[in-house]
């Protein structure tokens, strides 16, 4: 069989894991070839292929990125970008097609099997933690590493200085990583786009704390928090019209508002880029493996229009149907915990 | 109420988290008091207690160990121990008591139960993930990052002098950080206590391996892996009957019998006991939360005899009987991963 | 003899270090008191007292920050503050003063032993490595092994997505922690208060190797570095009269001219507090034990107005007055290897 | 000029840097062609040559190991090896060597210069830190820091099971890494070659520190540490002659001279070949880089029979003759260091 294989999204730790699994499942196990597309459905629709061989894959199972190269390109929304599509998979002719990405590469899957009836199974992989369907997406635990790192290292620093310090964290649509590296970290605060937050109530309890004991606070903040409607902090009144959200945006105001009522010095971190790069962990190394060989052993079956998924302790299929374009926000027992334990 | 609070067997990263999340959750919702015993059971049958405050578990989130002690003593074998334990117990007016541990502690926790009367919820903790009824115990996922990151280095070195390097893991009855961490690091043998193994097919593979394109290789080894009845390296043929397992003695054997049989210059590591040590992970710090939360809120539900678990996403209850003395095997998935990608 | 202790200006890994080789040489060889005082110099103006025992430095030597608090205070500068200092000096009966801080903390050291013959040594602390007269001051190496870690993990997303990254690091008047970070991490461009920067030429040089072989790039920029005078990005002219060193400000306009000029894709980030915490490398602690234990020493043998300092292999004292207000530059042979290998 | 390039002794991290810088400095700078080597002097007798290019030093800067392979092999004591050399060196027409090796390859390439009058530049590497004439090598701050973590893991382990932990550390002729961990991890005792030990001591001071205040201890042990002639630990007497070092021996032995003396629980970790191995430490990677260029540089200006070396904040070139077979013992400061703090 000719399988094509490309990552799409924004990349993450975990991604060589997978590319390296499918490629030593598929030719080692099973003879088939695998064309690798550079740059996501950019580089179907422009032909950029990349066949993959046992040599590409040494070395790379501990590197963050992708070796593949990765984009944010849509073929059913870009200008004959299915046609380009389905061009390049009957000049490669590719028979099936193991696609690597988030919630929009995902959508990308679905759209492209309907229109070229292409075989495809999918590999959840996000930071953000946020596809529905399986307990983790490849990247989301590394990410939780890096940030929780660097609560730890501001925390020896809000201490010795008597700072309140606000960290945002990566997270639109879900708070998973603040959540988590909350509760990691031992943050005081912890601001989701699950729960709209009160700024008076926060300013309160920070108060509240540094009367009664400590002279520093953490407060994380995911880069999607949004004020709760009518709270003092409402964005429409204050700063306009919210819209798009912009990286530092919501934490720096957060700070301002912080200061402003209760006078603490307060400084804030963005944490930016970071998050998405370097060595991945082992659990993040390991779910790729089991999701490149589980899709490989997918196709093998003909099983198709099927994502892998941890259920757990065990990988699954799930029809892509089921969920693409589900929302997959933090529990409340989680978010529970971290109040719990602030 | 007064609840009694004890960590029990080896130490693991990830038991503060737990201590802390019990002493937070217990004090600041509910207004219990939380009776720390110092090393396990030996302290309850001993009589050695230390109240826990909020300030004794300040900073305490992100240390390896246990801030209470630990040690392997089972109250029900020794002479007197369950008498002493009762004694304690009443002096002390423990109403309940959370005991966090591995196989041997949660044994121990149902017959004090049974002797007893004694309200107990357990929270399992090991590195070895040997527990059932849970998908991950506290200190697993840091003891298999320690264990890759190991792996990691030796690669290096490996490739660099052309050598195969045999690194032994912890894992005496299960081989998950052995299989974990041997996925997670590449290596290309991986040998468990599930499966025993045959020198003879090992050693064609490294001779096979290093024919066709590789000068080095690693070997992964479980310290409780066993060669296989009837193989060319039957321990009672070959070293006498093998009875205890030794720290070192498996993969000091399996590296003689590649050396002998392949003449590539082998070496041995014994990582020992700094898989059990230092910084825990946020996973293992976050699931000691979440299981610190949920066994005071199990207490203050009346819930007894029951152990919490992680089961996919969430944090759930199991009862004591049901878990204790079972086996919890790697996978055939797992396993079959760690093989098709060595 | 009584010996006071104050930790001055910004918090830095390997703190803790050196206020535990001072306690427990102090203490253990010689039998004197050592009086913390919290908060730096603020503390000793205001008499906040810590009276340190072998207690209170109990598993300090891992962690960042620093247990007696810092602040940016300056007594001679302060109203009445030399006036305070000395009330307290003589209040808590101290003979000696050692002054762990940077080029602040030690300019208010000479100050206060000129205006109160209080006997001082100080020990050099700055993650910007500006201390003169000391190859290195405590924090600076793991200042540089975080900014490393940074690029490192920038590194792999900027090259999975085709990516100019500028990346910010501290220093503000001189570049040390951008040069070394610079060239560990293998950054393309280091930009430093030492030499003023063409971005003409940066950009002529981005653009060359793009078209040549590459498709990403890693721009380093202190938060002090400057365009050159004349250049085509002056700040008087483009931004207006450029004062205060304010966080972001210069990575964010180098970057809009990149993008502007190349039109690559380009992004930025601050890497900010994270820079100044944590778990301190062993060079850092290594380095404060060192200098702890030889600041007791010099008081022991009548030296007084001295700084530590590492030569070499060496523990030296230097006079103060020979380093306090000197600039520390980075030497030319390390920027000639910065851009040797970009 | 066509310069050959190889790498001797055992690997360490930071020697794809210095291979790197080598190749970026010789190509990009002087258009001189870098021949490499593989696996040492060794390859240089069988004419295994690399050419090196751009290409192949691509993302090996944060890389262990060394991408030549290395070997020890010593030309002038294998049969016909230093003609092998010659013939080879004549054959690819090398003008100039560059060795990056240990005190072994330092010694071989000064018996190949005078044998065959090849210009010769070394660059110094050894996690051992043993070769005199610089303040330090390649490969040894991150051995130090992987050591350090180490003992910073089995410190929690320790503290928790109440018991006395023995590390044993590499370094045969010298004690540096176990004197620098030693420090840096806070070991309360330090055993190295430089110092012969007298165990009763040793013992007497565990007993004084457990009935003091502590319940557990760490000792660092370097494996080439012995015990003092006339001490009740001779091995003449005790354990037969004592020849070669033997990986373990020496804390194997310790531990059981403790246990027997104290009764305490004492354990034994041999670290072994992971304090060789993986990623390398900022300071490695600039060490590595500075003595690359520096070495390239040597030769463009006609230095020969030199090696690089550090020298407080300088690289300087030393004559061969000046470092070749001499000894380099931890300083008597950074022992007192040790011993204060302990």
């Amino acid at each position: 069989m000719r399988i094509g294989l490309l990552t799409g999204g924004g990349d993450c730790p975990g991604l060589n894991a997978a590319i390296r699994a499918v490629v030593k499942r598929g030719l080692g196990e099973y003879g088939h070839s695998i064309i690798g597309f550079r740059n996501g459905w950019k580089g179907v629709a422009e032909g950029d292929v990349m066949p993959l061989t046992r040599h590409d894959i040494r070395g790379v199972l501990d590197t963050g990125g992708t070796l593949l190269g990765t984009a944010r390109y849509h073929p059913h929304s870009a200008d004959g970008g299915l046609d380009a599509v389905r061009a390049t998979l009957e000049a490669e002719r590719i028979e099936a097609l193991i696609c690597i990405g988030g919630d929009g590469t995902l959508h990308a899957a679905s759209k492209v099997a309907e229109e070229t009836g292409t075989k495809i199974v999918a590999i959840p992989k996000t930071i953000d933690n946020d596809v529905a369907g399986t307990d983790r997406s490849i990247g989301f635990d590394t990410a939780v590493h890096i940030a929780t790192e660097a609560i730890d290292r501001i925390h020896t620093t809000a201490e010795s200085h008597n700072r309140v310090m606000v960290i945002e964290l990566m997270g639109r649509s879900a708070g998973w990583i603040a959540v988590q590296a909350g509760i990691a970290g031992g943050a005081e605060v912890v601001l989701t786009p699950e729960e709209p937050f009160d700024i008076d109530r926060v300013t309160r309890y920070l108060k509240h704390r540094h009367r009664a004991h400590a002279s520093f606070s953490i407060v994380v903040v995911a880069e999607g928090a949004v004020p709760a409607q009518g709270s003092s902090m409402e964005w429409e009144t204050k700063y306009g019209k919210f819209g798009e959200i912009v990286s530092g945006a919501i934490s720096e105001r957060v700070a301002e508002e912080i200061a402003a009522r209760t006078g603490f010095d307060t400084r804030v971190t963005v944490l930016g880029h970071v998050q998405r790069g370097g060595t991945p962990l082992p659990s993040d190394r390991i779910l790729g493996s089991r999701f490149g060989v589980a899709a490989v052993d997918a196709l093998q079956q003909g099983r198709t229009s099927v994502m892998t998924a941890l259920r757990g302790e065990e990988v699954v299929l799930v029809p892509l149907e089921e969920v693409a374009g589900k929302a997959k926000p933090v529990p409340e027992e989680l978010i529970r915990v971290a109040n719990a334990l602030a």
